[in-house]
């Protein structure tokens, strides 16, 4: 194990108890299964026979996955491949002292998603905005520090955790790349390699996110046009290079023609010209790229209705399927905006099945309460997992990957708010098994993290639904955005409401809402597979909680569930704000159960959530009761 | 005359061309009178007999004071003072060929002002946000470039245009002392020395911003409680070194318990207690202590309606008329909030008769356009000063000093956009003299700057109601504050409405306003004199462009000009983005008038003055339509 001066996350020394003491035997050899032997020394047990515990290389289960049995007295543990013998540890390790108990037959893991990856969007300059993790709300990167890179030891047990729950790969800079960054595809490349090392043995590489301008930035060529031929051969080269260095690198993130950022449309080529060409140079060396699909007019003119930020990904992707070659993988935002609290799932996913597609999650709480708000996402994601966007496949089974964007950072909680970190572990758990039950995961983190004698239901009442208390007490009915621009905290009702960013209420004195319908909106509705287009172009079908995200409608509306629009605000802000309050109380009965320093740290993150609660309760309220003129019908105050 | 690589702003080489042609004679000695000799040489003028022009320094015209007669062909200035001698000599160069023209009796000029003062907001460090001059628009600092003072020659030749205008003070650095610029009162103080150094040639005294908390950060103390000893003894002798090094150093200025900068509430002392110990650290050597009077509660909750920010300064410094010393001069703002396009005089202008008061103005255009909009603040500042407070006496009267926050900068045309080189020579003509008619001031600045040929119809089309233009299309009716937060540039209606500022509109479905009356609002009207109290406490009385800084309507309510509220915002919104456009097309008359290099950045700023007011028109139309629900009787398009 290896000892740090941060808090251990769901991975503390009470957690390889039951291993610890016991007798274990490890058949193979490599890299990863020497991990294991570590760890397994680390924990306590002893490597002798008879063995309670078998770790063994051997059998088809492919390179990732894993079987457990137990007979005789004695579990085992087979895989294909070391990097299945390392998660079968892990898995050895969450069951605990079940591992070790009764007779079983052969249960069998293995990832759904080939890929399961964290996206950093680390600098190593600090922004003297954006701070140096771009949208980080855990103190500064784990890789960088002061200009250049930290001690590793850190990054090695980053690396631990993220095995643990089954992360293999990690894009470590951010996708937003700028002149410091760049240099990390050449000349400050070594500092790559060194991260590699350091999360290597534990089955982790590590991508890198690239300028698309890069040939000219860094390579002094007079374009970046990707169908030139001075260009391929520069990132071919450059690519070479790469490999000779890292051996096992990844491949290249890629944000493209993006909020600013240099692509292929800058040179009159498409985003095939631009992925096929970068993907050409990984080709020979088993790398990918991931191509962001995250591609918008972001200097809109609100005064233009027709035009639908929603809709931009797909119209300029979708007619795109097909054409990518094999290691493309297009990196697909899990709603059509960005990762507000509420989105539709995005019909992109849908519209490429002979795409490989990545589906990515915000794991920093960007939009979600910036840890400084408890909000287990975890319900959240397999929402979104779970849904069946095309026929009987949900978007777990059209998606190839998964990818998250790390809310890590150099904090010594790792995650700013303590209880954040069950995000990151649920990111993990829900890549590797997309129809698990979230709050079972969140057991799972619960138990690992504070051991079995915590009073689970306090941590429960204030995790389980989290999210939706958070969604509650902020923007409602699917209609997002009302958060200061820029840092994104704390609300702002008209913030982004004439903005060049696309992202309107359109809220007046008799109704709110973006109609995004065929009939009479932007058609985005009609983007997706049949039922879905037809459900959410209907006012009467459409979920509540989606309803202002495709329908425009009067205060008085009444929803499915009864109430009308208006009072549904002023209810569920009222509520959830209480439910903050509620949380808070909750975690006081957790008092001497946890640490101090970690408790002192909710404590604070706690009270900022209610008080930002009651905020965003009086603003929202304020808002709606000034425009409307409704009053709320129980009499309770608003604020005029 | 100083050559230079920057706009000769108003001091072309042509206009000296009269006083070039003459035979001088200058009778007196002294530092300055040896600039105006220079001055003379300079300009191409003889010193010889028999002269056209006698500068003598002569009479009983006290220090500044000059007076001009032209008897036989020979025109006379006298001056009692060296001062009085070059501000003599700037006004012949104004005054052109006519002061050679003609006999006419004595004419007898003297400062309205003793102080005529620029504050300049300038760092040494360049803020990541703020960049290196607070609320500038002129590029970076004039005095410091990457951290180390600059070449001086500039320096002299603003001091020379300052000088030409009867400006006798400066103060070099932002009111919010950061921590590098805190040092410019002791280890820095060399770079002090060296800018009064420069300035000093043209009668202009250096005056220092100041942080209360300096024998705190600077001197070590565990302290800055203005009446502890050893903080007192640290200020002394701190002054005392200061005048070592620049005898005739002007002072200090004071932003104290204002907006986080430290100040006496934070030792439970009073501002009588901070202003009179530094006061009391200056007067041996004959020097000042400007002493905001910004202080208000900048972290107000919106949620509460019985805080005015207002009331704030009258609040504070009301009742502390007649207790400071007497180099104490108190600085207030011309209006009770901030510098918006439209305020009332602040009352605490006829609040202190028994104190020193220097009224503020922002010659920097940060809630006026930011050197983008062309805004001839002359007319502002005009009606300000004329203003009758109290009585008879009008603001210029109750005023003793005049003090500008600087537009210049290191820009090469001194103020970002050209025509902005109008507010800082106005700012000086009408401290000089308050009672001047401020497009006369303007006609004589077109004339320095452009010469006699130029289209001057076209630029007084431009610049004559640029201020009301600015007002019409923005914040109406005196409401102000719909700005973008914290860079304050273009339209957020509610940008300010729900935030810690104490900035609100309350605009609902039903009016808008805020109620400052005291009969139903926040007593604020009460503050005045009569009859101003009760004309602001009157829905009848109270001026149209003020209505809604005191009063909270119904959209309905019909103004004195006989239109309604609401059909005020849309007209005069629709007019002003008019206006803009009519701007620029009389800027096209001046082609071929104007240097090309100004010609291209007027063009440039005229080109974003016609979008952002355009934009301002949208926002502000579509924002009360919406919410008003009152169509345009015109029928003119709002976007909805």
């Amino acid at each position: 194990m290896i000892v740090d001066d941060v808090h251990p996350a769901w991975l503390p020394e009470a957690a390889f108890r039951a291993i610890g003491l016991r007798r274990v035997r490890v058949d193979g050899d490599g890299p990863l299964v020497e991990t294991v032997r570590a760890e397994l020394v680390g924990a306590g047990a002893t490597l002798a026979e008879p063995a309670d515990l078998v770790l063994a290389l051997t059998g088809s289960l492919g390179e990732e996955g894993f079987a457990i049995t137990r007979r005789e007295g004695v579990t085992v543990v087979r895989a294909g491949g070391q990097a299945g013998l390392l998660y079968g540890f892990f898995e050895v390790v969450r069951m605990g002292e079940a591992a070790f108990t009764g007779e079983w037959a052969q249960r069998r893991y293995a990832p759904a998603m080939r890929r399961r990856m964290l996206d950093h969007w680390d600098n190593v300059d600090v922004h003297p905005v954006m701070g140096q993790v771009e949208r980080g709300y855990a103190g500064g990167s784990l890789f960088w520090h002061n200009g250049v890179p930290r001690d590793l030891a850190r990054v090695r047990s980053y690396a631990r955790l993220l095995a643990s729950v089954g992360i293999n790969a990690v894009a470590i800079n951010n996708v937003n790349v700028h002149r410091t960054e760049a240099h990390l595809l050449t000349d400050r490349l070594g500092e790559v390699a060194a991260v590699a090392a350091a999360m290597r043995p534990y089955g982790i590489r590590v991508h890198l996110s690239v300028s698309f301008a890069a040939p000219v930035t860094l390579g002094g060529l007079a374009t970046a046009d990707p169908l030139d031929g001075k260009v391929r051969d520069w990132w071919a080269g450059t690519t070479c290079e790469v490999y000779e260095t890292i051996p096992d690198f990844g491949g290249y993130v890629v944000k493209a023609d993006s909020e600013g950022q240099p692509g292929p449309f800058g040179y009159g080529r498409s985003h095939v010209d631009g992925a096929n060409m970068l993907a050409g140079a990984l080709a020979p060396f088993g790398g990918v790229v991931h191509w962001r699909a995250f591609v918008y007019n972001h200097r809109q003119d609100w005064r233009d209705r027709s035009t639908d930020r929603a809709r931009a990904a797909y119209e300029t992707f979708a007619p795109l399927d097909g054409q990518f070659r094999d290691n493309v993988v297009l990196q697909v935002k899990h709603g059509p905006m960005d990762f507000q609290a509420r989105e539709p799932v995005s019909p992109v996913i849908a519209a490429m099945p002979a795409t490989s597609v990545a589906v990515e999650l915000q794991v920093t709480q960007e939009y979600t309460g910036q840890q400084r708000h408890a909000c287990y996402l975890g319900p959240m994601w397999s929402e979104v997992l779970r849904f069946p966007l095309a026929g009987e496949a949900d978007v777990a089974t059209l998606a190839d990957e998964l990818v998250g964007v790390s809310n890590v950072g150099a904090d010594p909680f790792w995650t700013g708010h303590p209880l954040a970190q069950s995000n990151l572990y649920a990111f993990g758990r829900l890549a590797w098994d997309p129809a698990a039950d979230p709050l079972r995961i969140l057991d799972e983190w619960i138990d690992l993290t504070f051991g079995p004698a915590v009073d689970r239901a306090a941590l429960h009442e204030i995790l389980d639904d989290s999210w939706q208390v958070y969604e509650s007490y902020t923007a409602p009915l699917g209609v997002g955005w009302m958060v200061s621009p820029g840092h994104h905290y704390g609300p702002d009702v008209d913030g982004y409401e004439y903005s060049p960013w696309g992202t309107y209420h359109f809220a007046d004195r008799d109704g709110i809402g973006v109609d995004r319908t065929r009939a009479t909106g932007t058609g985005f509705a009609g983007q997706y597979p049949q039922p879905w287009s037809q459900v959410f172009e209907s006012l009467d079908r459409c979920p509540d909680e989606l309803l202002l995200f495709f329908h425009h409608v009067p205060y008085g509306h009444v929803l499915r569930s009864g109430s009308t629009v208006i009072q549904h605000i002023y209810d569920t802000h009222i509520a959830g704000a209480e439910r903050a309050v509620a949380m808070r109380a909750a975690w006081e009965r957790l008092a001497g159960q946890v640490a101090p320093d970690l408790d002192e740290r909710v404590r604070e993150r706690l009270d900022e959530q209610v008080r930002s609660a009651a905020q965003w309760r009086d603003q929202i309220n304020t808002y709606f009761l000034r425009k409307s003129g409704v009053p709320d019908t129980e009499g309770r105050h608003i604020y005029g």
